[in-house]
């Protein structure tokens, strides 16, 4: 309980060992004191104040009764000062640069006098301790930036008590006043998909590979991103980036278009070097125009928070049932069953379903 | 209720008028006096009597709770029975000609010396009044086979439920000895995820359109299918239906493969000519006989049962909660509130949870 809250309590919301956090054991300690003044909190929270939002995330993170309501309250104070930014998704698997490339965004973003935001969803950094944004060395000149503020991810047992977290987290970085909200994940099981339904635009890493571009992609990804960005298209890999990037256009071609009638672009970069960073923005850019201008933009917010009502709701509901002491002891045996079978998944169904009214 | 289960009533499972349904409404009347001997039913099931099929589908599809329970018995019954035809899925939209296709490679089958079951889900048919196989003119020489057993869509709401009774019929015409079951869906809301995950080989039939030939397939549907055949491949129309097999071979090559390793087919036929039928089967052969041999073809019916179970529980629990009074009462305010970012989707769906808990 100690060490999972202490995670995500430190001053630049990166982890560093225990041993040396003594910040955040100070800072957990005043949690522990149950003193936390919601309203006080969330007035420091619009003056931009990022010791208040760090603050507040580790309020949403908290799996205490007590800090439940507090941050519930805190995000429902947030919400009529939130939903002004625009929110990124970022995804591509570890080794594609998503570090440097997010670095390359902020900084050109707050060169044009935006604020940013980078938040990340890691189902997995509860057993990899962290590998997203965990690591000091990364995003160097964007952590010192005062325009941007950066957070690991929230560790969590679940996809959706991660999300959830994170979402609330935007929440929070809207009414601080943040321009730009960028949601890193590393795609583990599903957290693409989670990702996918809180951001306005969702954008794929990918490195120029040995010629079949496509092979090796999680299915559905493609569908769900808006652009592709073939980094590290710099000294000898640049001739490979423009054929990978000439067989993804010829492959999305082929794919048909999503309910934002958005053909999806692909582009070439090398973060490291700086370079297509700002053709990127401006693509981002004519997306936000071209769905604003359609209604999309806004009808597609309205669609995820309905998503992530109906979507907390069913989670819990399987959650309760799944964790309910029968129904825990006896679900592998008809798993067996039915997976031999012996029984119908219907009739499993039905008897662990009876077990669940015993109460 | 009385209209609902005469619908599936009738001596070829085929819908007429009620008005001249007279043998159905004997059968009704029959199930009514609920005099339904589970074992007898059973053994005559076992002794491919198509009448008794009919009968015990009939009782799966009824939602009268004395039903459910004999059902349930008769299914359990003919589980160890069940398990050991091939089982066909094939969708495409209204106009594709999937009566024909499925009538020319019924006949093919059975001039091999098969059984055929035909069987369909159609969520929309309680609305459309039944549209797929439910007009006596379809698979006319099909329907008059003593090889063949042809059943329409069951009548349902929602489509986990019509699912869930064709799932359950399936294991009752592999008792009764077909050796072939073909499930037909038109691809209405998530309906071919639903066969896709009762079937063995999927098979996506099409037309040959104007050239691009991915616009307008619904997404995810290419991903799921082991084969896209090219109907009506006959006349003027054979050059347009080769061209668009060439188009639909470049763009699944670019798809990402399957858990089952298998690079999806595309051909054309001429159900109507009986062209290109032959060919169809063998690549259906060649499937079995690849993922048989890699152990997929076992792996992925156990994956089916496990998924149905989970299905099963998922779907109860929601339609659960969605029917609570109170949260009935309530819902479609909170949806309106989170839509109108007046409350985070996360306090909505605490406080309808809450509302479940009150009895």
């Amino acid at each position: 309980m100690v060490s999972k809250d202490l995670k995500n309590n430190n001053k630049d919301s990166i982890k560093v060992p225990l041993s040396t956090n003594h910040k955040a054991i100070n800072r957990f300690k005043q949690l522990q004191q149950k003193n936390i003044n919601v309203e006080k909190l969330f007035e420091s929270i619009l003056t931009s104040d990022t010791t208040s939002l760090s603050k507040g995330i580790t309020l949403i993170e908290s799996t205490q009764p007590n800090h439940i309501q507090k941050s519930q309250q805190l995000v429902e104070k947030c919400l009529p000062h939130a939903n002004q930014s625009l929110r990124i998704g970022i995804t591509g698997v570890p080794g594609v640069g998503k570090s440097t490339f997010i670095e390359a965004l902020g900084n050109t973003l707050i060169e044009k006098g935006k604020k940013v935001a980078v938040l990340a969803v890691d189902p997995s950094s509860t057993i990899s301790k962290g590998s997203i944004l965990g690591d000091k060395t990364r995003m160097e000149s964007l952590v010192k930036s005062p325009k941007a503020f950066i957070r690991p991810s929230p560790s969590g047992k679940s996809l959706g008590g991660v999300a959830q977290k994170t979402r609330e987290s935007i929440i929070l970085c809207e009414a601080a006043g943040y321009d730009v909200i960028i949601i890193e994940t590393v795609g583990v099981g599903q957290s693409e998909t989670a990702v996918h339904s809180m951001v306005d635009f969702f954008l794929l890493l990918k490195l120029a590979g040995a010629g079949d571009e496509l092979q090796g992609i999680k299915r559905g990804i493609i569908e769900m991103a808006d652009a592709i960005v073939i980094n590290k298209a710099d000294g000898d890999n640049e001739i490979r980036a423009r054929k990978a990037k000439n067989q993804f256009q010829k492959a999305l071609h082929l794919y048909p278009l999503g309910q934002n009638n958005w053909s999806p672009e692909v582009l070439t970069c090398s973060a490291l070097e700086n370079k297509g960073i700002q053709e990127i923005w401006n693509i981002i850019l004519k997306y936000v125009d071209i769905t604003s201008k359609s209604g999309f933009f806004e009808k597609n917010r309205i669609q995820q928070n309905q998503y992530w009502l109906l979507q907390t709701i069913e989670e819990q509901l399987k959650s309760n049932f799944y964790n309910h002491p029968k129904v825990k002891s006896t679900l592998d045996e008809q798993i067996e069953a039915v997976q031999q079978h012996k029984i119908t998944p219907f009739t499993a169904a039905r008897y662990l379903l009876n077990l669940q009214k015993d109460q």
